[in-house]
Parts: structure tokens; C-alpha cells; sequence
């Protein structure tokens, strides 16, 4: 049995206690155990904090972006490698492993390309300085300067090595120390990509721990100047919340976590035109991409009344051709879910959603997976439902099924679809919008944009070289209100301020352009 | 009796069930009384979100700006109505009720003013437009809007009036209606202020709701749109964030609560000179004005070794002018604390700092109050105290004594002081440093810049421009992390986010280009 450590107070460790397995998904093949058991996490924290924290704080914006751009060469060094494992572990084509293992290395260059325009600076400067009262010399200078504690970084099982790679990014730029946690289901790739970091030596002592199991009471041991970054579950989220260290020191949170994320098809796009292709690509892609396992993949598909028999009779075309199996192989186009739990959970929640719509393609039952053992693994169809009397409140408006499950509803004016997409989806990470028409679009985005953390609009002028709703950018903040958790991740330099304290200076203005500058 | 209503659903009404009596803190004569319960507040928040919110975001930046500026004005024409409210039932000499009131009237039309900047748009850009991929079409740009919820604002009882307009302005200018509930102990002058905004009809119906007592279930019924500011202690902090809207629904709340303010010393400063003297005047200030019932107030002194003996002296001698009383006597500089839970828990709280420091002036149960009957009122003298080792964890740097008390302590070097001044006080609202020397300065600002939202920095340069400390500003944000809850205000458009959602929109630049303008 491949026994996985964890790497804390700068060594390797294993856990004792009755481990969690690690599978594949396809096979149901146990790859590895890991347990955090017996790890003495009051050290772990006093060496992240004592060690790290004062050898990134001592390197300049510049320097730390190094560390970012060695971690990007370090990864992409080993890409191959990296593939093959998310292949086995989680369920991913080959596809699918890029879009998690390229989108780290590409998120930890781009935030090493931000350390460079930040130069020689150890302070964030936030807007001009302000002239106080009357006299010429009094004013007022906001910076950011990194907090003093650690941050704590808990991924989800669906992007073990983006979840790594991104916190770690805008942690590390801000000056913050990381421990981070990959969800034990998947750890195989973040457990892969920490070895190769420590191999490579391309981190100073202290300031990358890493916890590959249970966090135990670590959460509780947090401060004031500590942080905790989550995706995840709602139900989770609201645990970490309740935490006592978050309830009575203010220890800040950011939560990314469910969210019925839309796509609203305007009302001017013409079948055969191509708004409509992109809209079509761009929802079938999210459904079956990474066997629909990511936060932001697309759950309710908002049409015009006149053409959802036309958008239905599209979607079939397109999900007929998806080729479920095990997902080494290279003809099939989509993998099995990633857990026992989760194929019951798809299972469970596509009922959910037939209280309020009806299957109209797929089954979570009958998949007829190519290339694997008979009955073996967590495998589904893609599965496209038709609601025609959508309103807020029922299942599709409050359930997230974590799988390749969507479901196709009518609105007939933009105010109807509007309520829709946005008040009714409870807070979301992101919604596409595809139309042509401005009035359109503006009257859409600006009713929903206070429930969602980003919004992609899909026209003419783009098609060609718009990107998916469904990537998350490092330039773009990533968050949501609400049920989307509430939180705000990259988005540049907004992405470290969480790690950061915004303190006002107020004094004389050449003694404060030159702690600024410093 | 005079019973006191809130204004709820456009209209006043009054609780039923035992109320809470509101006193003359000097006399302990009875003022009035006010209870919230039987108050629907299902319906309270559906008008203010029905009726309120709608109002609001129709109106321009601008237009909002001129709400803003009709409630300053309102305000500063009952000035004197307001400040002798304020001197009966808060225990405010004139000169602090001053400090209230006119900064209510001064920080709203700050906000009115900045409004006018921003002008005739309805979204905030936030940032520059940023190029996405290598196409010369696909851009990304933020844009804030208005959250589509209401802002429950829970103020503390010693700013009545500045607490009820700080929050106001901020919420009212993002776009967002308020339901607005002072502290039950001093509400007369929240209470008239709310009178005359009503009786002058300068909001629009559902923008501005008053609840006058328990805020009930109220906090219970919010959502992911809703959110909610907060001005008190640490305790109730802790109650708030583990309430289920904060806990599962990821209701938005921010927190100012306890906070142990410092101040510097330079090792530079000469008995005698400018510097040394702002110094002394700032501390005298701040711990008397307002009876030391401010969250900014200055709890810990910090003095080269060889400079405490003089420093003890010099404050000595100013507080010794001191006159505690009746505060509407004119001689009076000092009035009681707000009410007799606060006059118990000071002296409680002097007895927990005498663990780890001497009084070295003033007694908080002998006060020989001016004017007022035998017996009676809250009263304490100015408390000063000497601590000779102070260390972190002691009760100096732990507790809050809420009142006109504060403690001089001796440190050796620069880092000794920043290790006090800044990780031990477990994060504060502001700290002041007195020096000239720019590497002290700098030193020290870098180190404890974490640890706060704000550092005043006191030199030559600025002696006789110099703002207080202690006086918070429109432009330049207020809170801090951990122990002073972890929240941000104020700072111009900066306070005006929390009330906002930040969205990521993607697209052709022209198409964002239409939107951000709007």
C-alpha cells in the first residue's frame, strides 16, 4: 500500500490511526492510504509562522514572485507525470487533467508576471494619498501589508492541483505562509506536486506545510492575523464558520462553495448563427467536463420559449456523441465522478430535479462505461432535463447536482429570465450570457450581477476568442455571494489582499511616500 | 414618560412588553423608555427591500449624494436641540457631544460630497479593463453594484449620532436601504435624529428604518443579499457571527469591537519640544474625552525607560485639571460614564490592570463629582497607571477597561516596543507614534502596520495640522483585525464595498465599456 505522508516542520511524516483510500474512480482500484493522525499541529503552525512567515515578509514582491514562477517550472517540468496520476485518481481524460494541472502552473505564472510589475516593493499601496484638513502636509496613505500568521488553504476533490496552485499564488505574492489540505479522496496529485517542490527545493523552510488527510483541531489552534481559505460544501463551509477561532478572534474566512451556475440564451439569437453555436458548445462543454464536477460548470440553461425545442433537440445532437469510459482510453470523452458518495449523490440529486423537470437524455444509471470491469466504477451519462415551469424555490433554483446534470428551462421576456438567473439562484460563482442585442445584455447584467461573482457575455464580436464560463481566470476575482459562499479568490492583486491588512497612515506626506515606497 | 417608538414600514410605532429605561448617566433620573417587542419584523424587512432598495437604485451616485447631503443639514439644524439631548442622556460635556453630533452632520456630508465625484452612474468600476487571452476584442472588467438586500446597522451606545451616520452614509451612497438600531441606554439622540429625518421627508419611503431596543429575531430572517454592520463588544461579536444568516447563508457582516489603542513615544523626542508636547496633549485627549468611551481612545502608552518619570509627570499635571461632573456645568470637563453597568465594569476593570500595573493618579470611586446629588451618577476621575514590566498576556494587554484609564509603560528599543505595540495588543483600531526619527518611524510602522487599520504618526512636520487619533475619519477606513473584530469602514469609496457585490464581467471592451459608464 502506497502510505502518503504529510510535509510539516519541514519533514515528511505519516499519521497513524485508520487511514482513508484513495481510488480510481474507474476501477475502484485502491492507489494509496493517508492519514494525519498523531501530526502535532500546534508545531506545525509555530514553524509556518516562525520560519516561513519571516522569510517571505523578508523578500520583496519580486523575490516572491520567483518562488511562483519555480513552482510553475517545477509542475509543468513534470506534466506528463502530473497527467497520468489525475488520470488515475480522479477520474479525469486527459482532458480533464490539463485543464487542472495546466490551469496551476498557468495561474502561478501569471501571479509570478503580477510580482514582477510589483517590483522591489514589501507594501501594497491602495490609491493616492489623501490630503487631510487644511494644511499642506497632513495626509492620509492607504497600504496592504501581509498578515503575520498563516493561512490555512482546504481545496476541494475536484481540482487538486488549480486548488493547490491558485491559493498558494496569492498567499505566497501577499507574504503569507501556507498549509494547505487536499481533499483525501483525490490527494494523489497535490501530494505529487508538494514531493516535487521539496525535491526541487524551490521553497524556503516554513513557508509551504502540507496536510494530506483529516485537519483535526488545527482550525481551532488559528488567530487573529491566521485566514482560512475554503471550497468546498455549503454544509462544510457552515462548520468553518462556526469554528471558534472565525466566531471569537476574527480569524478571516473565505468560503467559494455551491452555486447553480446559468446560461441565459437572449432573446435575437437565431439558430445556425454563431452566438448560438458558442452557446451550445460552451453548455455542453461545462456539463461533461470533468464529468461535470466543477463549481463553475454550467446547471440551468435559461431559452426563449419559441426556440427550447430547438435548443433541446442541439443538446441532444451534441451529448449523444460524449463517450463515457475509463477515461485513459483514448476514445472516451468523459470519466466516471470521482467517489462512491458522489455517484450517490448524482444519483439522488437527479430525482431531486424530476419533482421539477423531466429527463429529456442520459441516465444516472445506465452509463455503459467503455473499457471497465462490469459494475465497477462511479460512472454516469451525461443527463439533460427540461423543466417548463421554472420558478424560484423549486429543486433546480436550490439543489447542485456535482455531475454532468443540467436542465433546459423557457423565460419569455428578459425581466422573467433575470429573476431567474439571478435572485432565484440563491448567489452564484458565474453566468454566461449570449446575445447580440446591448439592451439586452445590459438590462440583464445589471440585475444579476449583485448575485454573481462573474459574468461572461457571449457575442458576435467575441466568438473565436471567448473563453469558457466555466475557467476560472487568475486576472478575474473567482467568488460568489450567498450560496456561492460568499467569497472573492484571484482577480490579480485583489486576489492576496484577504492575506494582507489594509492599514490607513495618516502623517506628514514625504514621510509617508516613503514608507509606501519601501 | 416619554416612550420611545421606531419607525418601521414608514410609520411609528410603539412596542408592547417591559421596556428598557433610558437614565441621566450625571443624575440617574429616568429620560424615557422603549421596547421593539410585538414589531413585525418579517414586514419590517420586506419594506425596506421592497420599497427602499428599488428607491435607491434608481438614483444616480449623485442623487443619493443629495440624500445625504438634506440628512447633514437636517442634523446641523437642531445642532443645539441635538447636543443638550446628548449631554442628558449620555453623559456628554457639550464640547464631546460636539464630537458626536457634528461628526454625524460632518462624516454625511463627506459622503455627499464624494458622491458628487462619482456623479451620474449607478455602477462602480473598480479598476482598469484588462485584456483576456491574445484576441484584441475579450476584456474583463469589475464593476461593483448595489447588493439587492437590506444593511442592518447595530451601533454602540457612545455614538449615537456619528455611529447611526457613519454607517449611513456608506450603505445609503452603495445603494443599499438601512434599518438602523442604536444602543437602548442612550438612544434620545439616534432617536431625534430619526424624528427629524422623518418629520423633513429627506428619504425616500423604506430607505431608512429605526428599530429603538432588542433587535429580536431580526438577524435570523436576513439573506445572502442582506448584511449586517456592527459597533460593540467582543462578546456580542461572537453571538452575531455564530448567527445562522452570518453561518449558512453567508450573510455579510462586519465587526468593530474591543480594541486596546497604543501610543508611542519616540526615542527621539525631548522633553520640551513639539513633539513631546502633541504627545502629552493626544494622550490627555483621548483618555478623557467622551469619559474614554471611545473605541479609539488610547488604553497603552509606550515610553523610552528613561523618559517615564517625566511623562508621569507631565500627564500628572494635566490630568489633575481635569473637572468631573455634571456635564452641562461649564466648568465641567468631564461627565460620567454612559450608565451604571459601565461604572461597574471600570472598576472591575482597573482592578484586573493593577495585576500588572500601579495607579500612579486618580481613584474610579472617590470622582467628588461637581453638581450633582450626593450618591449619584456614574463617576470616575481620569485613572492612570504605571506598568513597570509589561509583557504580552498580561491584563494591560488583554483588557479593555472602557473609561478615562490608560497605562504608561517603559520600553528599551524599537523592536520591543513594536512587539508590544503591535502582536501583543491582538489587533487595534489605531496606534500613534511621536517621533521624528524617519528609521524609528519607519520601523515601527512596518511592524505593527498589521496589527491595525490605522497609525497616526505625530512629527514636527505635522504639529499644528495634526488630526487626532482618536477621531475617525470619512476618508481613511477604521477597524482592525482580530480583538477589534477583523471589519473595515469608512475610507471614502472603500466603506462603501461592503454593501456592494464585485463582479468580473467578460466580454467584447465596447459592450463593458457601456455598462461600467451606466
Amino acid at each position: 500500500m502506497n502510505e502518503l505522508g504529510s510535509f510539516v516542520c519541514g519533514k515528511w511524516v505519516k499519521g497513524t490511526g485508520k487511514p482513508a483510500e484513495l481510488v480510481n474512480p474507474a476501477t475502484e482500484e485502491v492507489l494509496a492510504s493517508t492519514s494525519t493522525e498523531g501530526i502535532d499541529f500546534g508545531a506545525t503552525l509555530a514553524f509556518a509562522r516562525e520560519k516561513g512567515g519571516p522569510a517571505l515578509r523578508a523578500m520583496t514582491f519580486a523575490q516572491r514572485g520567483e518562488l511562483l514562477r519555480a513552482m510553475s517550472r517545477a509542475i509543468h517540468g513534470k506534466r506528463d507525470e502530473l497527467l497520468s496520476i489525475a488520470q488515475a485518481n480522479g477520474g479525469n481524460t486527459r482532458g480533464d487533467a490539463k485543464f487542472d494541472v495546466d490551469g496551476a502552473s498557468g495561474t502561478l505564472a501569471a501571479y509570478a508576471d503580477l510580482a514582477a510589475e510589483l517590483g522591489d516593493a514589501h507594501v501594497l499601496v491602495d490609491g493616492d494619498a489623501v490630503q487631510l484638513g487644511r494644511g499642506a502636509r497632513l495626509f492620509g496613505q492607504h497600504v496592504y501589508t501581509p498578515r503575520v500568521g498563516v493561512a490555512v488553504h482546504i481545496n476541494a476533490f475536484n481540482f487538486p492541483a488549480w486548488g493547490l496552485a491558485e491559493k498558494a499564488a496569492t498567499a505566497l505574492l501577499a507574504g503569507m505562509p501556507i498549509i494547505t489540505k487536499p481533499a483525501s479522496s483525490t490527494a494523489l496529485v497535490a501530494h505529487r506536486m508538494v514531493e516535487i517542490f521539496v525535491a526541487e527545493k524551490v521553497l524556503p523552510e516554513g513557508v509551504l506545510s502540507f496536510l494530506c488527510g483529516s485537519s483535526g483541531d488545527l482550525l481551532d489552534r488559528l488567530g487573529g492575523q491566521d485566514v482560512i481559505a475554503f471550497t468546498g460544501s455549503s454544509t462544510t463551509a457552515a462548520k468553518l464558520r462556526e469554528g471558534r477561532s472565525v466566531v471569537r478572534d476574527a480569524t478571516r474566512i473565505n468560503v467559494e462553495a455551491d452555486s447553480l451556475n446559468g446560461a441565459v440564451l437572449g432573446l435575437d439569437v437565431d439558430e445556425g448563427s454563431d452566438v448560438m453555436n458558442l452557446f451550445v458548445t460552451d453548455v455542453v462543454r461545462e456539463m461533461t467536463q470533468k464529468t461535470g464536477q466543477k463549481c463553475t460548470a454550467i446547471r440551468r440553461i435559461y431559452v426563449p420559449t419559441s426556440k427550447v425545442e430547438a435548443v433541446l433537440e442541439l443538446l441532444r445532437d451534441r451529448l449523444a456523441a460524449v463517450k463515457v469510459g475509463d477515461p485513459t482510453r483514448e476514445e472516451v470523452t468523459m470519466g466516471p465522478v470521482a467517489t462512491a458518495q458522489q455517484i450517490r449523490d448524482v444519483r439522488e440529486g437527479v430525482k431531486k430535479l424530476e419533482s421539477c423537470a423531466k429527463i429529456v437524455f442520459g441516465s444516472t444509471t445506465e452509463a455503459n462505461a467503455i473499457g471497465v470491469p462490469s459494475g465497477k466504477g462511479y460512472f454516469t451519462t451525461p443527463v439533460l432535463l427540461h423543466g417548463a415551469s421554472p420558478k424560484p424555490g423549486d429543486a433546480v433554483h436550490t439543489h447542485e447536482v456535482f455531475g454532468p446534470v443540467a436542465t433546459v428551462m423557457p423565460y419569455d421576456d428578459v425581466a422573467g429570465a433575470a429573476a431567474l438567473a439571478g435572485a432565484a439562484g440563491g448567489g452564484g460563482l458565474v453566468t454566461s450570457v449570449y446575445a447580440d442585442d446591448k439592451d439586452f445584455v445590459r438590462a440583464m447584467v445589471t440585475a444579476i450581477a449583485p448575485h454573481h461573482g462573474r459574468l461572461m457575455i457571449g457575442s458576435s464580436k467575441v466568438v473565436g476568442q471567448s473563453l469558457p464560463p466555466g475557467m476560472a481566470l487568475p486576472q478575474l476575482v473567482h467568488g460568489g455571494p450567498g450560496r456561492a459562499g460568499g467569497g472573492e479568490e484571484l482577480g490579480g492583486r485583489r486576489g492576496m489582499t484577504f492575506y494582507m491588512q489594509r492599514t490607513a497612515l495618516q502623517g506628514d506626506r514625504a514621510l509617508l511616500e516613503a514608507i509606501a515606497k519601501k
